[in-house]
């Protein structure tokens, strides 16, 4: 079993045997603990900001694999909802907003951002409370590219075409919102460290769908800005970020954004990221359909991950979010396979 | 102008100022002439087997702006259409298949796939004799693993997650069901050449979605094989692939695969395309929304591609197909602007 010094040790760039593992939306629908606890509870934006329930099921994955980070429940898209933006979840249809226009922008309100979020600062300060002593608290925002491709169509998309549209019709407002979405988050980070967060994680689930100009001013640069922020406050606080489908970029990524963890997308060949590890610690990449599918699939997906990271700093992880239709044992043979490795 | 000549130097690895440009999707639905058509004909499989119409707009676009290839308009999925599989295209749905189960695999039918093409290779033949003799004709096909995602899943999905989890649960029937792909659409690659295609373009749409051992053995080897069979009756034609989202692997898919030439989707960094262009021709790869967007967005996208790409074997296209909401204008002037390129 490592510990909560072994997270930070790998983000330091020193390998740690066997490497910390956690998993990305660990606190979800595949346990039936989880759904047992959404059953008696309310909408699921209303939960994220529900200090009892988000505490309960940031545990429950905690308590039934002793992982060595937690993650905060929580969702990305609070922050435009705290900036005024209106904002619900519909059962199988995922995040409703309304569409933003270019002028909309100027209208985005953070005069009670801090307020409207205290129940998540809450549930910060209670997990760290709660939480063993040895599990590393992560606290996280949605990049603000990411944010803007959800504000902007106001639902999820395939290829976030309205988004990028936006982003070539009214470049100097898509400035603007990055700006404001720099801005808040950053804020949002600091306080989630204030309250106890150990380590804060950045989600670009959208980074991967851009060309090099538009990678370069809509992802890499607010992504810089948000770590300069956080570390002139925190030095110590490392940043992992998650720019997904990054491919080639990601070295040159990790440099210009100064991140001390590169959360890997499964599609990123091993070669690569050994190649990355060069540079301080890579946090992935395990298909979740392997997973999902288990037996072969799964060990010989977790060896190679491990052959090819290990002896490296790693912080094992999967390459996406958990889906819900991922088997318990799954999850516990990979927790053994992964803890069982030796750095031999 | 170039010449139909010039596209096949390019393939050789030797530049060509202009370089030669044609779009994906290029007989579409921006063209006013071609919605025209549409309006008179029947259902959008129907048109695929109908060389009247898809030779009428497949010249459409060449008629209006001159491009130097031509491109076959047909459909990827006539291939599993042919080997017996349903398909029908509903409006705003995209294609819908019967989901095939790995015991489906064996059920494959092949007796009267040349029968049921017929129609495509007598449009290429009618093609080669209307086109201009300058404009390249080029024929293709999908890949094995892009076929696999609709026959699996029976319609797009937008993480290919039934056909990743087939290949971790049936890696046996996959490995069969590529390999009964890989055999006919080789020789249907091999019929269009005989028809009168120039080149031949495999399209991999979803390859960027598979983990580092799945893309070699459910892409590059599949791709590799289809490119060895080709070239055993015909040497001298060129293959063009398109493995949508390759990102890092580009380059060893190209060692792999002996393609000619490599299409590049838009998020590929112009530096990494340069490096390519070391191993021969790259084809593409603007943004489509830069072309949606005009002005500023266009001109600067295009200038890049050329500054970058221009002095090296480059076909100028998009890297991924023109929408329908595209301005015909816009086509207009990336066409001037990338036909004033003298390579200086």
């Amino acid at each position: 079993m490592t510990t909560r010094r072994a997270m930070l040790d790998v983000l330091k760039g020193e390998p740690v045997f066997p490497p910390p593992l956690w998993m990305m939306r660990q606190a979800g629908r595949y346990l039936p603990e989880y759904r047992e606890a959404r059953k008696k509870a309310g909408g699921f934006l209303d939960l994220c900001y529900n200090p009892d329930f988000a505490v309960e099921v940031t545990l429950q994955p905690i308590r039934r694999f002793g992982f060595d980070a937690s993650i905060l429940f929580s969702d990305i898209l609070v922050v435009p909802h705290a900036l005024g933006r209106d904002l619900r979840f519909e059962e199988g249809r995922g995040p409703l907003m309304t569409p933003m226009s270019a002028a909309d922008v100027d209208r985005l309100d953070g005069s009670s951002f801090h307020q409207r979020l205290a129940p998540v600062y809450e549930t910060v300060r209670r997990l760290r409370a709660e939480l063993p002593q040895e599990t590393t608290l992560i606290g996280f925002c949605g990049a603000p590219w990411t944010l803007a491709t959800y504000m902007i169509a106001g639902h999820g998309t395939p290829d976030q075409a309205p988004a990028r549209l936006f982003a070539f019709r009214h470049p100097e407002a898509m400035e603007r919102l990055l700006a404001v979405l720099v801005d808040y988050s950053a804020q949002y980070l600091i306080r989630q460290i204030e309250a106890g967060a150990d380590v804060v994680q950045i989600f670009d689930s959208w980074a991967g769908i851009l060309d090099e100009a538009t990678f370069e001013a809509l992802c890499v640069k607010p992504v810089a800005e948000i770590v300069r922020r956080v570390h002139a406050v925190h030095p110590d606080v490392p940043v992992i970020a998650f720019p997904r489908g990054a491919g080639t970029r990601y070295d040159s990524y990790r440099q210009k954004t100064k991140v001390a963890g590169l959360g890997l997308d499964w599609t990123v060949p091993l070669s690569q990221a050994r190649q990355l590890q060069a540079g301080g610690a890579v946090q992935g990449n395990l298909d979740p359909l392997r997973l999902v599918a288990g037996g072969r699939a799964l060990s010989e997906g977790v060896s190679a991950i491990l052959d090819a990271l290990g002896k490296g700093p790693l912080i094992f992880n999967l390459g996406h979010g958990i889906t819900p239709d991922t088997p318990i044992e799954h999850v516990e043979a990979m927790v053994r396979q992964v803890r069982s490795f030796s750095g031999r």
